[in-house]
């Protein structure tokens, strides 16, 4: 089972990833080196693509930085997004330097002749542009709106109306803030009101902890009504953690695989054996393992041999003793000592 | 702004605690040490209590842990609930030791007299039941139903018939499963066919990091949508993290306050300070405020000034300086050092 039928957005194509349209939803980061430093940035995109990004953002704060996209380009495999602020002049160097896609924020561009300006640049070479609305960061214009999700709505509706008079329609939307409530509600609102695909992400939401519970509800509450295109999980820490962070959002909705998932118990005063230290093991062990495989770690026998008996591999432990699964089948029973070794011996099988 | 109107359940007092009608969504986690052993069961409970948890569940293995029951309930603050499986007395015998409230599972307690006799003990003492239904141990009797959402409600709304039959309902209800959509879609299905309050978890989600973000989404959803009186957030880890994973799932939706937030840039290469070290100190000094404060730390101008003035206090950080904001002021400009000090002098002050 997965989530409701998905929003069939526009489709776009940032390099050679497909976003929109009915395509798997894409996961993102963003570069926290200084992109001027390209030896940093090319090993810290590489990182996130051994994690599985598939777009990487990177900030271009100034005219050097955006010098320096075109070696980075040149160093990585996946699409490159230029993230512009302030100055639409940074815009055309990126898209000049090779980007695969702009960023742009309606809070700080909006003059017509600088967004003119950028579409002359990206329209002829097919490079999208994000309107990206930051809570943070909004522009005077959308100050009608009553509320917040109204106002981040109005803000990327005016310039979605300034591209498309442009005859530019490689369009994506995203509506951030660190209000889950308000930013799920600017998702729905915008969701309603355009086919553009849908970046959707939980802004400034804080270290690894809290913000991954964030971006979980967040992002999670609008990917289970069917709206979102890519995600983008923001940590104040290490960027693979978001794309981590953002993979298990994914398969816990069932709308992405991606390597082994454990399910293991959360034990309790029935349980006879170290099922914590047993499922950190497994964990570890299944760490090395690429293919989506769901292993069970349980620690009883209430629910113990029916989850065990559903996953691919499984084991009900019960007191110095555990029973293995396979497919749903008992295929051997062990002793405490051989729980770890005869469990991965089984994954291997499979 | 926060979730959609709640659904209104009936009210239940579990001990002190209500859950239901309203009442704010009530935090629970459960012990993982031997019941037997009351020194550390005890021990755990009284950790627990100093996170939030407000109510805590007791696995009843057998009759000595049935027995341990009145003496850990003298030693802690906070309502117990005895867990039950297979055997019928145990449910009995956690009454007599003084519980608070009794969960039993369809899938292994059933029989019509079992249920009539824990009844008859529980309904003089007002000591609600809840029925929880866990996917790895459904009831045969539920096999009619074509889906596994479908068969989780079928095995609740049998016992709901059997303990209305005997005129009792002093029910809550959970429908627990690993599959995040299909739980999400379990709880939907009861939440329109009864009015009893519904305990929310996804069962067996997995160590820390995967089952906290299952846990989010999961429950996350539900309660955007109105559903649920009580979460219990179940991770393969201490129990004192279920607490914190659960007030942050709740914070993040608006609906609980605890503890300070922080609010923090995920930082990119527009950066010009050390973010990361700054939010994890302030987050470590903060751990020692109770109040719900909101702290903003920020690396740069793009939405650093706006999301700092929406705090109660913020920093938007520039290169060797800072701006410090108090409820929606710049009170001080400082110097890269000064930031962590200055910014809690401000904190304290609030």
């Amino acid at each position: 089972m997965t989530v409701k039928k998905r929003r069939m957005a526009r489709t776009l194509r940032i390099g050679d990833v497909t976003v929109g349209g009915g395509a798997p939803v894409v996961v993102q980061s963003m570069t926290k080196t200084d992109t001027r430093d390209v030896a940093a940035t090319v090993r810290q995109i590489r990182t996130l693509e051994d994690c599985g990004c598939e777009i990487v953002r990177i900030a271009v704060p100034d005219k050097e930085a955006a010098e320096a996209l075109s070696s980075i380009k040149r160093g990585v495999h996946i699409p490159i997004i230029a993230d512009i602020h302030f100055d639409h002049r940074l815009a055309i160097a990126a898209v000049g330097a090779g980007v695969d896609g702009l960023r742009i924020n309606p809070g700080n561009i909006s003059q017509k002749k600088h967004i003119a300006a950028i579409v002359r640049a990206a329209k002829p070479r097919g490079i999208p542009i994000r309107i990206g609305v930051n809570a943070g960061s909004l522009p005077k214009s959308a100050d009608g709106g009553a509320s917040l999700p109204e106002r981040m709505v109005e803000a990327a509706l005016q310039q979605i109306r300034l591209l498309e008079s442009m005859d530019f329609d490689l369009i994506k939307v995203s509506l951030k803030a660190f209000d889950v409530p308000s930013t799920i509600e600017a998702y729905q609102f915008m969701a309603r009101k355009t086919l553009y695909p849908l970046h959707l992400g939980i802004t400034e939401a804080g270290l690894p902890r809290a913000g991954i519970i964030r971006s979980a509800v967040g992002i999670g509450v609008l990917l289970h009504q069917g709206i979102g295109d890519t995600i983008r999980v923001s940590l104040t820490g290490d960027p693979e953690e978001e794309v981590v962070a953002a993979y298990e959002i994914l398969k816990s909705l069932n709308l992405r695989e991606r390597g082994p998932t454990l399910l293991s118990c959360p034990t309790c005063g029935r349980c006879e054996v170290d099922l914590v230290s047993l499922a950190k093991a497994v964990e570890d062990r299944l760490s090395t393992i690429d293919r989506s495989i769901k292993v069970a770690v349980m620690g009883c026998v209430v629910n113990g041999p029916g989850e065990a008996r559903s996953a691919d591999v499984g084991i009900a432990c019960g007191k110095g003793r555990g029973a293995i699964f396979r497919k749903g089948e008992v295929v051997r029973t062990v002793e405490e000592k051989d729980f770890l070794e005869v469990l991965m011996e089984e994954v291997v099988k499979i």
